[in-house]
């Protein structure tokens, strides 16, 4: 039995195989619509995250499925003085799978550990959230065509953000990817990403200050969201503010075929007139998520359709 | 696509449609079992209201389809400033068909505006409640047989009822409707529907201040709760609120044939005793309501039964 | 129509049958997978019980059925006043059966009332928890192979312990049970069932204060939690609050047969050493209380399966 805990659980050519079957899911969905009938998904959100809980719903409903769990901890025994690994051990006898968020990292690890299904780790803290990740991979390649041979850019919080470092971790184990990491100096990636992943990788990698200057070199763009509270003074963030804006007069500055992600929830970093763009697919990406979902419940359970 | 944001989105003929269906639904319930079969409904509750969202809920799952959503913005992603719209598109990548519950008038309208499936006003604020008047409807035509030629008092506070102005708006595009509006002179009902939908449309009206002197003409009652903080002042309010708590007595003032309808949930203003009488239909119009959503639901994912 | 309102609302021979359904759902879980198919249970949780829920819900799922409800009294209507009488009424309408949980003693004996479909008391208060009890005599009755003939520990806080006394009452009705009752002085059980349960039913019990006194002697312990603040005193909290957990040297007492049960969840009454042996079966309890529930939606449905 195997369990999902970070993205690099799954060798390339796993997650190959796993994004083949999340684009055979998309060309065929009425195959899958009863793969997983008379079972269980457990949904154990420690933490609100409406459109990660959603979207781990859907997939199994989308496969027959049916779901049970809770949505924030106010309303589960943890409130109770239960640990994780007692949780686990009774959710095992409710459900097939599960899909837990946790604010304290390492907390699926340990369930995992007792659990007699699969756990999928639904984001631990600051730690992982393998599925945004595994859904981002699955968005690049299904609308560029390939893993390898791509510029990325990535925009905002390089220090703090989860997503982003590891969306990079991912990428590395692909050939001849370049970045482009846009920042504020005080939110450039932390050193033990940027030395021990991106150089011991032989990763090639720039660091600008303005998304402005990026813009027409990437394939694609990574944006995510500078929270004010991170700048280290009022006039910084005066400063800066717009370079970290994704608007329609920078989208002009990019290629044609240049492709706009965001992990979401987006509050201003991309101004709504953007989203119209063909090149915007931060939507798309949500219905991605969907489908990489289905596919990894398929694994999990080892189900196989024909 | 249509989307149903105000009861008269809807022509009379359209709602007679759907409201024939309901019908049928009511007859042939085995027939509409799997009608949405491997479809999902989306409630977004960003304001509780069990009532609602369970009868939205059971419409759903009596048609064979799934459910997911959220019961509170507690639990959702608007807590990390999502806009409306954002969110819409995101749960169209997760379901066929939403009901939107919001506190902020107008914002399932904004949702509707992006979506790409149909959204359903399952209440704005003190604006709309296009599902309760569906179900007020149904449940007239069907237990009086007709829409048309009714005595119909309407109880209560008729200041800010949101029903009752939705209900009002809705029945005079009947034939031959006569209002008696029965409520405490300070919570009559407003200018702009007296003189803007009664007036205009020559509907008859009379407005008296005591439900017992209202009993023996109506041919159903729709009584509102009056809320003690609504009066001017302590004195009016101990001298009225015996005059809109509906009794045994009152009853006995009705006609065998007039029909007690609520919105519920109630509070006081019927008393128990009145439960077992057999004019009073409130909970069956609870029942009305699962059907009218089962035939809404229906119409707007544009699915045929035969 | 039935409901279930306390353990002892059924007969020793009502009771043999519905654990023979459950032990039949066991073996034969595909017989019974869509025995339910069409039907919705509503989980009505005016008090938060995350496992208690989960297990409702896996129960009616694993029966092809569908669930809606809510999980704790904030998201309700109760919210707005309305009472227990009108929501059953109400969710009779949306539901073919109903699990209510809630913190007033008795709510679920008023909601039955006044029901027109099954309710289980899924928790009452301080009063009753029949599905505890039944799970626990099908935990024992399917892993020792008979309810007669037993010596049983209860050991924690017997005082205020509800499933202890529930399980008492349930267990008396069975041929020569013997209880060994484990608590400090200030938590023994309490007349009431003391003299009118075990004495009037010539039961036969002793009453000690340390539980490794009683291990030699048990076909089976019944573990809850002594709580630090039902202690009279520190210096007696200190001195015995060790008496009170069940570790690998107490088990070492025990004979090989002895099983562990507990009501869940544990803080640290169960050492988690003990997890690993073979006679602590607290976590098959919370897989029989899915296997109760099942039996029990069966038979309150009046669902046959051949």
């Amino acid at each position: 039995m195997r369990h999902l805990m970070s993205p690099l659980d799954f060798s390339v050519g796993e997650l190959n195989e796993i994004m083949n079957l999340a684009n055979d899911i998309e060309a065929h969905p009425d195959k899958y619509a009863h793969a997983c009938d008379g079972k269980k998904l457990a949904t154990l959100f420690y933490e609100p995250s409406t459109r990660t809980r959603l979207s781990f719903e859907a997939a199994m409903m989308n496969l027959g499925g049916n779901v049970l769990g809770f949505s924030s901890a106010d309303s589960s025994s943890a409130a109770k003085g239960e640990s994780v690994s007692d949780t686990i051990r009774i959710v095992s006898c409710y459900s097939d799978i599960c899909a837990m968020r946790h604010p304290k990292e390492g907390a699926p690890m340990v369930a995992a550990a007792k659990s007699s299904i699969p756990v999928i780790n639904a984001g631990d803290g600051g730690h992982q959230h393998p599925t945004q990740t595994l859904t981002d991979l699955l968005t690049i390649r299904s609308l560029k065509g390939r893993l390898e041979n791509l510029t990325i850019g990535l925009c905002g919080d390089l220090k703090f953000g989860r997503t982003v470092h590891s969306l990079i971790n991912a990428l590395v184990r692909y050939e001849n990817i370049k970045f482009v990491l846009i920042s504020p100096d005080e939110l450039r990636i932390p050193d033990y990403i940027r030395e021990d992943v991106l150089e011991a990788n032989h990763v090639d990698y720039v660091q600008v200050e303005r998304l402005e200057d990026a813009m027409a070199d990437l394939d694609l763009l990574y944006m995510t969201r500078v929270q004010k509270e991170r700048f280290f003074n009022e006039e910084d963030y005066v400063r800066m503010k717009d370079f970290y804006i994704l608007d329609k007069n920078k989208m002009d500055l990019a290629g044609p075929d240049m492709l706009v992600l965001h992990p979401l929830p987006r509050v201003n970093e991309i101004s709504v007139e953007v989203d119209d763009d063909p090149r915007a697919v931060y939507f798309k990406q949500a219905q991605y998520g969907v489908y990489i979902r289905m596919a990894l419940i398929l694994t999990l359970l080892e189900v196989k359709v024909c």
